[in-house]
């Protein structure tokens, strides 16, 4: 009964099969192979645009480059107060960014809002050199509190963005989730709204380790294939990476394997629901519950085997926990999750 | 006939195998797994002694890992004038250390000698603040060209090392290669002789993206896990990249490849030397031959689709080629080649 | 009536004295010159300690030298939401430390108390790699909003810093005014309370560049002088900027300085004070007065000729406007802003 | 005796009565004062065209910020194999640049010619991601060694620069000596040559910190205000150092200073020169003499109080040292060491 986390799982067994057939013969490396091609050319598909694709091998690395392209050193990066960018990278988006300054914004259910970016917003002055200078805004989508944007949200954040000239950077490490969620296409969560780029996900949906940087507008990626060679993200036998989401892509798979995950979460949230004392903090949405559970709950169910992460030190007898769904997450573990939790 | 790189070619079936049986059920992510930890421990007994294990998925973030830890932003890195570290990775060391100073040294056959060190560490003026000051060197096992450091040769630099108090690494990327060269074990190569630490590369040897940075004293590791983290090289699902070097270690899978690929580069070197107006320029140890072909052979090579490197612009009717051979390159393609360098 | 800030004057005739004094007849350039050395010794008696100084010439490179020697690149600063650091350096904290976090905390009348700072602690984890790890605490003496830290405030903020290996940092780029405000030494408001290195500031006391970053602690001082010289704060002629803090030093220069500004904010707050409409937000400790004027005050004073911030936009009225007073400041200035303002 | 270096002596008398003059009163800070606004148009008259000027303290802050605008962090800068960003400045460029190379280039007399950079350009693929990308030539002038670019030499380097679309650095912290020393007028040394960028020095010759990075063309200016802040260079009394300039500039004091400089260098070597055993190694043009001194010569120099470095250890009973004189130098100091070295 692991619900740690969403990378807690392996990779899916069509991913798997897809790199042993990537690796048959000589390729060229470093990405210019015609896998790597290939991806470019369904992700255009998918995204319904002519994009840039650039595959790296994990979130951290995809935001990063990302952000360190679209931001300079005297730059400011607004994101939410626990966005992973903020939060669980340890500072990478400062280190590729060379000090650019990653500003944290409140906001309800794990998403920012335009009014509290620019609440935010007015305390850098544009062209004054003692402060960082705004240049660019992230919002993840599905968010770390397990919700989504739609898409006149996300609108409304990019006119905002517009308006001062910044550039809108999503983190779309549970992009599937999100789509799968959302009854919208990729393009209308992405540029149709006005995201810039976008960190597309694999590895929490079932890949071993491949993530795509997005850029939907050329001239934004600049010098993005230098900074991956010099942050060593650059990978000889790239083919492997590219073959994975390659394979995501195909038939549907992404989205398949993230409905299953969203699924599983709406059941053990469905279920949680109904007992007492149990209290459903943020719509349920992607693959992510978070919970107040009863103390004696929590203890129950973890004497009993069950993973996951308190969210936040135990209050009044109770305790908030995350529960993450995975495409591989086995359906008996959310009922025997349930009944325990029940008894 | 690709004979362009040894990254050229995909993953060993073995390793992909790996994979698969790596990939069941769930597990702890960012390296906490069982996987890895079975990994460190059957170095351990690779090496003979207690050392510090950090899985990462390309040789570039291995080197510039290690250097990074090892070196401080006002420090130097001596190194071969054409060394990966100084010559392929756009940077990274540069990157990674905050600064520090790359200083490339002129050798025969890709390798470095004591004196030409020295030499260099004269123009550096130890605690004068307005110098680098070197802090390591780096040694390629096996190098550049093609060769091998004996056991001797490397502890003649160690001891150097020790008298100017700088820290040795080693980019092992090719390191497979060498221990499969000569007659000794990886301890002998390594903290026997006095490294301090080492690149270990699996994928040129049959991974699929697969490295792992091994410090041999405990202290040395120092915040690498940080940096590791923060330049985003920390994997969620990093039993994947733990799996890959622990099944190329399972009954000496790493050492059978890299002697397959270092017979056919000798095969290759072999048949080329009985050619009028080929010079082998390097002594052929590992898995590359460097050789001067006469121009015409190298384009009837190349339009019977052979694939290799230019390793300097033609001079008087002949070129330098680099050819590279790998655990999986076809015999037939060997004998191929030669046949047509032959005609 | 210029309000606008301390480092609006020149500097004081008895610094540009020793500027020629210094001036005369060669000496060791970059520091190794006898007014260094003297400043050194003189700075000693001062803290009454054995310290380390390393002159700079602007307090945002004293700050950031000094963090990015006590912090490392995945380490993370604590410090007051409207600190220098955080808010008026344009990131070079993040630059000089390689991407280390600086973590804004809110507090009263522009100090940050301990309570506050165990709240921001709790969001890091130690030894967590994917989060930044708290390495030291700055606070600002005498703050941003004109208050002063009482040595006891310092010790309890100092005891929380060695509970969780944190190292105090102080901005004293107004250290002068808190010591002349403070009824203590300078060793009771640093050391003796637990402070590790203290930014001590001389440019806007009086001199025209001068700050010197002391440690406390011998080790503490690490690899400055490297960073220092690769940042191209190591000037040649360095005596010029020792000279001017050394005559400060002289004779009580820098209080009877800093004193006369203090005297003179008291003056302009007792006078506002008496106006209808007025009110001073902070205590008037050094030389810094806030206050929210109402809007047609602020007007007049402004076509009369005064110059000074406005801290806030307009509200209800009225607007929360900074003023400063230096150690060159007329008197009559003060007494001219008031006239005008009781119209 | 001091002949160490230029920096050795203190400031010019005019230009400490200009800091008098400048501290009067109360003035815009952070470089919006009218000096620095007067600074600005005069070198616009000193150099024929309208340019961009940043007045900074150091030599290695002003040619570390010139690169880090000129250079991405994935470029490399060409410059001579002593030059000051090359070997003094501890890596300072590879700081402020975020890890671009500073690749060596030996040349006769401190100069580098156009084919030895052609040679060096050939090591670096264009657009190939795994090598460092040329960006920026620098040269020095006056160089290390004393010697002085022809304006024609100037514009063979620059016309190389062009055809590799290479910005032009000049490293002009001896500049004024330069055009002591040539017949010809500071634009003919500069943008008229094709020089893209320079660091104008003033300390080395009579300032007490003051130099200032001028860029030719508006749009390489760039992102440099906010480098200059970031790194802790934007003095907030930014007057201080204008005037500094400026006063220099007035009447011609630069110039008559450097030429004073270069005429004392040129009386010491022609007194050298008639000793026997002695040999002067680069053309003396600016303010340093190179000489191979017999070692009981400079042994018995020493003893008498005469300062200079060795610029290399002894070799067959001689040692070549560096004399390096300055506006300040005494003409006496010039004949006792010419007399005691013939003695």
């Amino acid at each position: 009964m692991n619900f740690a986390s969403d990378n807690a799982y392996g990779a899916a067994p069509e991913v798997l099969e897809a790199l042993a057939q990537a690796s048959i013969g000589a390729a060229p490396s470093y990405g210019d192979d015609a896998i790597t091609a290939r991806l470019r050319n369904r992700l255009c598909q998918v995204f319904e645009r002519d994009v840039e694709v650039f595959p790296v091998v994990t979130g951290t690395a995809a935001n990063a480059l990302a952000l360190a392209t679209l931001v300079p050193p005297q730059g400011a990066v607004l994101c939410h107060a626990e966005a992973h960018i903020a939060v669980d990278e340890c500072g990478a988006p400062e280190f590729f960014t060379h000090g650019a300054k990653v500003v944290p914004i409140e906001g309800g259910d794990g998403k920012i809002a335009p009014r509290a970016i620019e609440v935010a917003l007015a305390h850098f002055h544009k062209g004054f050199v003692h402060h960082a200078q705004p240049a660019a805004i992230s919002i993840t989508q599905a968010s770390e509190a397990g919700t989504c944007y739609r898409p006149a949200a996300i609108a409304a954040i990019a006119e905002l963005a517009r308006q001062h000239a910044l550039k809108l950077h999503m983190d779309g490490a549970r992009f599937a989730n999100a789509v799968a969620f959302l009854v919208c296409t990729p393009a209308e969560l992405t540029w149709r709204a006005g995201v810039d780029a976008l960190s597309f996900g694999g590895t929490k949906n079932g890949a071993l380790c491949a993530e795509a940087v997005i850029f939907f507008n050329r001239g934004d990626a600049n010098d993005f294939a230098y900074r991956r060679k010099k942050s060593g993200h650059l990978l000889s036998k790239m083919r492997f990476v590219s073959a994975q989401i390659l394979r995501q892509l195909d038939g549907d798979l992404w989205l398949h394997s993230a409905r299953r995950a969203n699924t599983l979460a709406g059941s053990l949230a469905h279920g949680l629901t109904a007992i007492a004392g149990v209290e459903i903090v943020h719509p349920v949405e992607a693959n992510a519950v978070f919970a107040r559970l009863p103390d004696e709950v929590a203890a129950r169910l973890r004497a009993a085997g069950a993973q996951f992460y308190d969210w936040a030190p135990p209050a009044n007898g109770r305790t908030l926990v995350r529960l993450v769904t995975s495409f591989a997450t086995p359906e008996q573990d959310v009922m025997r999750f349930l009944e325990i939790a029940r008894t």
